[in-house]
């Protein structure tokens, strides 16, 4: 039983593209949100290990990162009642949802560092936002259904999982430094055409 | 118990960088060489499922490939008595010895399609040999350990698993297509550099 990854592998052959032609945010977020939003229109491509929620936390799987480390895709798995803390990512993101769904709140932060909420939306399959330090950085996402898991697509302007960023406790102001890494060890072979190719 | 990865990682950004410099596939081989023969002159890196025999065949192992198809790196592994068909490349590639040792029987095609084996020879751990469509690109390889595994690692310009290429029988001179694959379905995590990334 083996999923068709294809829809996977083109988004991301695209998405290369799209980095190696331009370094201008806005231009490549118009380019790359039209084809996460066709992405995660179509749930049918995700490999099973990649949508397991843990019992306490939020799962991160890496699917794919740039060797130049200008994009990386992960697979966010929220289980029921899990969220994040208030955090950023300081590099320009794209959230699309592809199953269940999920509620993000966004915060802005004045420079006595006091965190006010600006906005509150709940993302539905095939709904994409998105999040940088120029379009508004800090958000708390929360998995809107009771009783399920839901998963979003993400896709960043680097290697998120390694990048230094930040998380708020809004009450008080503190901030902490975190760097989150991945919870897979293994990613899937996207690169197995041989099926396709041996038909062609 | 988790093997680190980073020399993997290490060579293939640089690996990346070199065919996003250059498309002249002598430079390419003059600066991929050195690279490739530091590698695999530490057995240290490889993850010990990319490092399992099969009882019957060989085993290719993709490791990665660049989202452009530019280059691809993959971890073959023989068994003892295990051995290739006498086959092409269509692309250049670098073969890159880990583990015990094999070898290679060199064979030239004329125009009548009759096979001639122009070189045989022995390769060990930390040595390095190309093949390609310029530099002679027919060869046929086998374990040249009787009673344990060897492991290449080798590195192509193309995803190799999906060109289509050919297989030779000496005798008859009959040539058959074929396209390898790959034997995994999921590929080594390269990017969790989460932590290097919170001591720094
Ligand atoms: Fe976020
Ligand atoms: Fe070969
Ligand atoms: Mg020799």
């Amino acid at each position: 039983m083996s999923t068709d990854i294809s829809r996977l592998r083109d988004f991301i052959v695209r998405a290369t593209e799209i980095v190696g032609a331009t370094k201008d945010e806005a231009a490549v977020l118009d380019q790359m949100r039209p084809l996460l939003q066709d992405l995660v229109s179509h749930d049918d491509w995700l490999p099973e290990e990649y949508t397991r929620p843990h019992p306490q936390y939020y799962q991160q799987y890496l699917l794919h990162c740039d060797p130049l480390e200008r994009i990386s895709v992960v697979s966010f798995v929220w289980g029921p009642g899990q969220s994040t803390p208030v955090h950023d990512h300081t590099v320009w993101g794209l959230v699309g949802m592809l199953r269940g769904a999920e509620t993000s709140e966004s915060f802005e932060r004045d420079a006595a560092g006091k965190l006010t909420k600006t906005d509150e939306e709940i993302l539905r399959p095939g709904e994409i936002c998105a999040v940088s330090p120029i379009v508004g950085d800090i958000h708390k996402v929360s998995n809107a259904v009771p009783d399920k898991p839901s998963i979003s697509i993400h896709v960043y302007g680097a290697n998120i999982g390694a990048v230094k960023r930040h998380v708020f406790v809004p009450d008080t102001g503190e901030v902490k430094s975190f760097v989150s890494g991945y919870a897979n060890a293994t990613t899937p072979n996207l690169w197995d055409r041989s099926r396709e190719a041996r038909g062609a």
